[in-house]
């Protein structure tokens, strides 16, 4: 781990750069908001860690009421159950041994799920869940649009679901339904139309598995930019939100229908100007090693004519508006990351701010969770 | 620290992925290559430790006849001086005083030095040196083209060199005249051009400061795509490629003029096979947070109708060649990632491959050294 960037109670000036920024006080609007949008409706609410990787957030957002997290990896799971969390489903599939003997001994201390979407797994995770002990909650994964991982809506699922029931060691839940590839769709009537369609395969395959006589109980999916459509749709029964805790410059882009609800950017990559050589340019001490950039370059928060144009690995340029005065030498810049789930993976401490003081530090527990 | 991906004498199926993983045979051929080409040149050869971040990685390079290394951050130095590096140049602007203090305790165990652009950071370096009671060296960054830190070649560099060779506790070492922007220009003519013009433009900038009085014995700079034209240049002194240790997918864009070393690809991110849900889409478990996406998705390693087009944070989608076979579950798949400093930089453990054997596994000590 590398060193901590600050210290509680530092004041600002004293945050060491880059760093990991968050606004506290946004931060805060963000799980209150999501927590009483779903309170009260019916559904689960399991925000997805693998946006902050952090257990304090984690912790943070089951206070608030959340029935557990979500996670992609089995060695992220393995650091949120470390710290605490009881509930974790790991949205992906896990195919490698090693990873599904690590993650059936996670299920006995902890209630954790994972996906299938082939049929030649199921044997695998039976065999490893019976072995540790525990039970696996299984989850059948289908596609409803993302086209990465899945098996198509409807009678597909029917076998898996059914192999799942039956196999000693796991506990077949329902459907994973996350339509990723609508969260970034920029008008709110494609997004509408992406999760109506989504709902329909979701509650079509549920239909098809409980013909054949096995409970589907969850519906689990949605996400940053989609889930007031899946919290309406009437079919899914638990949400993952992720980014929400944070946004990111990718999510500003999005045009919000009037009934949305407004997240507000809570995370930051403090920089520091290392460099002034010309009077259009400023150089800062955050580039491809300190932001992710494939959502593009951050956002300079508040305006003040600059724009970040470049980066190389340690440093990003900043273009200058020649009507406005060039930062000075050793200037804090606040970036608004291009994407924050990548991001966030490129540090070992969250910097939590409370106005212009260091309130805590939080590890970035599962930083660099691969495997 | 994450979990070790793999063990010492592991056959490549025990491999856990994603995993770095360098091919020790390409990568001992890149350092023998580059040992060799600086050899009784006359030039130093200071190979820049921010491709690799690896102790291991920078010792087998001392082994060969490298002075030293180069970094980019303080904290980046202190881990190679921490395992035994006894020379590092910080290529960068350094200005916060808690860095700058950082850097001048380091200059009591090793030879430090770091780079100057602006007169105001002189004072701070003299007085923190001092105060530590070392000697800092210390370059000018001139601009010779990549257009980010540095100040104008010529005049503009004198009174900095005179400042800095008055000042206590420092030593004014030389010019630091690095061409970034001309390591990917992809056709030979253009780099011989741009590195043509650096060339005159720091031997503009050491005479200047010769006329004034001060002694400028070093000239450093060069990266992988252009150091040939560095070496042969009768003005650099010294030559900083980092790149050439590992490659990447954007190198092998860069056409090499007839007379040019051929360094091979040694740098792969092994992924697994984790979902096949149609015949003409493969998943593969690295994503954005496994492969850095700057320079575009990573090439798929021995062709075999594989092309990865598309990546989420822990997927990667792999569009399949309808007239080849699938790939089956489980399978591994060798990723040449598109920009491998980035990369490099989401790995705490590099695996070393002998043929289909693990010969060793070393930490990335340096990475995520933000500060």
């Amino acid at each position: 781990m590398q060193r901590v960037p600050a210290r509680i109670g530092d004041p600002l000036a004293a945050v060491e750069t880059p760093a990991l920024v968050v606004d506290l006080d946004a931060f805060e609007h963000n799980l209150d908001l999501m927590a009483n949008a779903v309170r009260g409706s019916g559904l689960a609410l399991r925000p997805h860690a693998k946006s902050h990787k952090c257990p304090d957030i984690a912790k943070a957002q089951v206070a608030r009421g959340a029935v557990g997290i979500c996670c992609q990896k089995v060695d992220e799971a393995a650091a949120f159950v470390a710290a605490g969390i009881a509930n974790v489903l790991v949205t992906n599939e896990i195919v490698a041994p090693a990873k599904i003997a690590r993650l059936a001994a996670l299920a006995r201390s902890a209630t954790i799920g994972v996906l299938v979407d082939d049929m030649r797994v199921i044997a695998d995770l039976s065999a490893a869940a019976s072995l540790a002990g525990g039970t696996l909650h299984v989850y059948v994964e289908i596609d409803v649009g993302a086209h990465r991982c899945g098996v198509a809506s409807g009678e597909a699922a029917v076998p898996l679901a059914r192999a799942i029931a039956a196999a000693p060691g796991l506990a077949f839940r329902g459907l994973h339904a996350y339509h990723g590839a609508a969260q970034h769709l920029r008008r709110p009537e494609q997004r509408l139309e992406a999760i109506a369609a989504a709902s329909r395969q979701a509650a079509d395959t549920k239909a098809a598995i409980e013909r054949a006589g096995v409970a589907c109980p969850v519906v689990t999916g949605a996400g940053t930019g989609t889930w007031q459509l899946e919290r309406d749709s009437r079919i899914y029964t638990e949400l993952q939100p992720g980014s929400y805790v944070f946004m990111d410059a990718d999510y500003l882009r999005n045009a919000l229908s009037p009934d949305q609800h407004h997240f507000e950017h809570s995370l930051y990559v403090l920089a520091t100007v290392m460099s002034t050589p010309t009077p259009e340019r400023a150089i800062v001490d955050a580039g491809l090693k300190a932001l992710a950039f494939d959502s593009g370059p951050p956002l300079v928060h508040v305006a003040r004519g600059l724009e970040y144009v470049k980066a190389s690995d340690e440093h990003g340029v900043l273009e200058v508006d020649p009507k406005r005065a060039q930062p000075a030498l050793g200037d804090r810049v606040w970036l608004i990351p291009g994407h924050c789930d990548p991001t966030v993976n490129l540090y070992d401490w969250i910097v939590g701010m409370r106005g212009e003081r260091v309130e805590c530090v939080w590890p970035v527990a599962a930083r660099g969770a691969l495997g």
